[in-house]
Formats: structure tokens, C-alpha cells, sequence
């Protein structure tokens, strides 16, 4: 798919069909996701693969405990429905402080890529600034080594539905020629 | 281009060519970066587009004055070189805790539409966690009100010549099934 239509349809995905996403996909999709830039090239990222439903309910519990109140409205529940849920984490020593830039960056490749194959994803985080609860639950859960971090869960699937278009804010109310 | 072939290609650019990017491709690609996800879909991003040169000059300098001791192989001068460059910033009330993560998905989107138009781009930050002078610099040089931060700096032009591709990590050691 062209790559303006992959980013002008995707939306955010929380409904799966219940129909599998083969592990030769996923593995397309990861080598198109480990092809984002990262500081110094240090190509940090490791991708942890989940289809075990008791790790993606658990994942799904991890996520509703450590919601925010004003994200509420947005359970995660639906993550032990998709077929496959990838935790994007990267090698802390590697990223050359920039652990969330490098795991974020590759995750929009995962989701663009999901996409152009007619995929669904959604980005959730694997991390809360300032409340390192969420993390230390998920790297407990995937066995992550201390020298890794978890930075994104991005479940993956075929959708059960597809979204309207979404309403978007007016370009030119964001875009300041020179000064802001 | 198709996506993937984009992913493919894309690589960090750091020279550029003396012919301009014009007015409406810049807003074409702002239009494509404004279209990532976003946390409680905020849509929270600014562009702050510069092409005057003493303002390019500025924003290299502040990029080298603040530069980490072990990153200053990479110095930021190019930035006055680039035609265009592009100041990615988030409204902090539209972004729900999650400024760095829109910020960088947008300016993902960025970096793949400039590469499927032939164009070249290279992701920079704007801010350093725990160092807030690069980011206050940053503002105090485009007049960012308080309530938004700049994220991400990204040059964008035609490529002066293309870098080969480059050498990646094999993808079987980054990918770990059910548990890392």
C-alpha cells in the first residue's frame, strides 16, 4: 500500500476479529519496525511476541491497574482479545538516553505497517513518568532483564470493524511560519 | 511509494542539497504528520517551520552548545544548510501525559513522507530528560508559549547524495516469544 493511504486510513484499532495474524506477518512486520532511526544507530529494540491468552489478560490487567482516572473510558480489556500483542522494549545501554524516542519511533512503523497489510493496532504505553509501577509489573510479567525497558504494547490484528474517518483539528491552526 | 519501500529506503540525512522544498510539500507532509495517533486522540501537535537563516543558524547552535560530550561526532551545523526545517511541538494540556510519545509518532510520520517524496530528513531532539536548557532554549529562540513544548527538530531537503544502506541487527536476536 502507498504509503499516504497506509496514513491516511490507519486508525487506532481496539476490536479483533477473532482470526489469527500468522507468525511470518508478525515477523514482516518487526523487520519493518526495526528499521526506525535510534540514537546513534544503536538499533536497541527487542520485541517480546505474546499469543498466550493468560499473559495477554495479564497484560490487560497490568494496563486497567495503572490507568490514570481521566483515561478510564478507555479499558484495555480488549488486549486478550487480539491474536497477538508485541511489548516493544529496547536495551537501555544501547539508546544512548533516548530509550522512548528509539521504542515510540519504532512502534509508528509497526502501526503504519499493520496497516498497509490491513492489519489493526493501537499504541498503548508500557511506561508512566514518575510512576515506574507500570513498567516493573510488565517487565516482571515478560521476564524483561533489568537492562531492558518496556516502552509500548501494540496489540495486533485483523480489525472487527473499521472506524470512520476522524474528525481532524485544522492544519493551519498548527502550523507558525518562523516564530510560533 | 509503498510503505514498505519507504521504511526500506529511509535514511538519516544529514547533507543537503542547495534547492528548496517548496511552501506546499511542506504542508503536504505536515498534513501526513498531523495524522499519527495521539494520546486521547489530543491531535496536540505545532509546526513551527523555519527557513530564515540566522534562525537555522541559532537552532544549530543551541543543538552543538547542548550536545552531549559522547554524541559530538554529530554536530548539528547541517540544520543551517537544510531549506526547511521543522520544529515539532505538542500543547502540553492536549497531551494527556504523553507529550514525548505524540510528539515523536508525528514526527515518525514526518520522517516516512518526506523519504516516499524523495526528500531527506533526520529526527533530532529538542529536549534532554532531567536538562531543561536545551528545550527552554529552544523556546525562548521560536517564541513557544509556556503551555507548549517543542519535542522534536527535523531538517528537511533533497538529499545531497543518498547514504547505502545500512547494516542491521539480525532480527532473531530481537525477537523473543512469549517471555524476553
Amino acid at each position: 500500500m502507498e504509503l499516504e493511504r497506509a496514513i491516511r486510513l490507519r486508525r487506532s484499532i481496539r476490536h479483533f476479529a477473532a482470526r489469527d495474524v500468522s507468525p511470518a506477518v508478525v515477523k514482516r512486520l518487526l523487520d519493518l519496525a526495526r528499521r526506525a532511526p535510534s540514537s546513534m544507530n544503536g538499533q536497541p529494540w527487542h520485541f517480546v511476541v505474546v499469543r498466550d491468552p493468560a499473559t495477554k489478560r495479564a497484560l490487560a490487567d497490568i494496563k486497567n491497574r495503572h490507568c490514570p482516572p481521566e483515561k478510564k473510558a478507555f479499558p484495555a480489556d480488549f488486549l486478550a482479545h487480539a491474536p497477538v500483542v508485541v511489548v516493544i522494549c529496547v536495551d537501555v545501554e544501547r539508546s544512548h538516553d533516548r530509550e522512548l524516542e528509539n521504542g515510540v519511533l519504532a512502534a509508528g512503523h509497526l502501526l503504519l505497517a499493520a496497516r498497509a497489510r490491513g492489519l489493526g493496532a493501537v499504541y498503548l504505553s508500557a511506561h508512566t513518568a514518575g510512576r515506574p509501577a507500570l513498567r516493573s509489573d510488565v517487565k516482571r510479567l515478560l521476564a524483561i532483564p533489568a537492562a531492558v525497558d518496556p516502552v509500548s504494547i501494540v496489540p495486533l490484528g485483523h480489525p472487527a470493524r473499521r472506524p470512520a474517518a476522524k474528525a481532524l483539528r485544522e492544519l493551519r491552526t498548527m502550523i507558525h511560519d518562523e516564530r510560533f
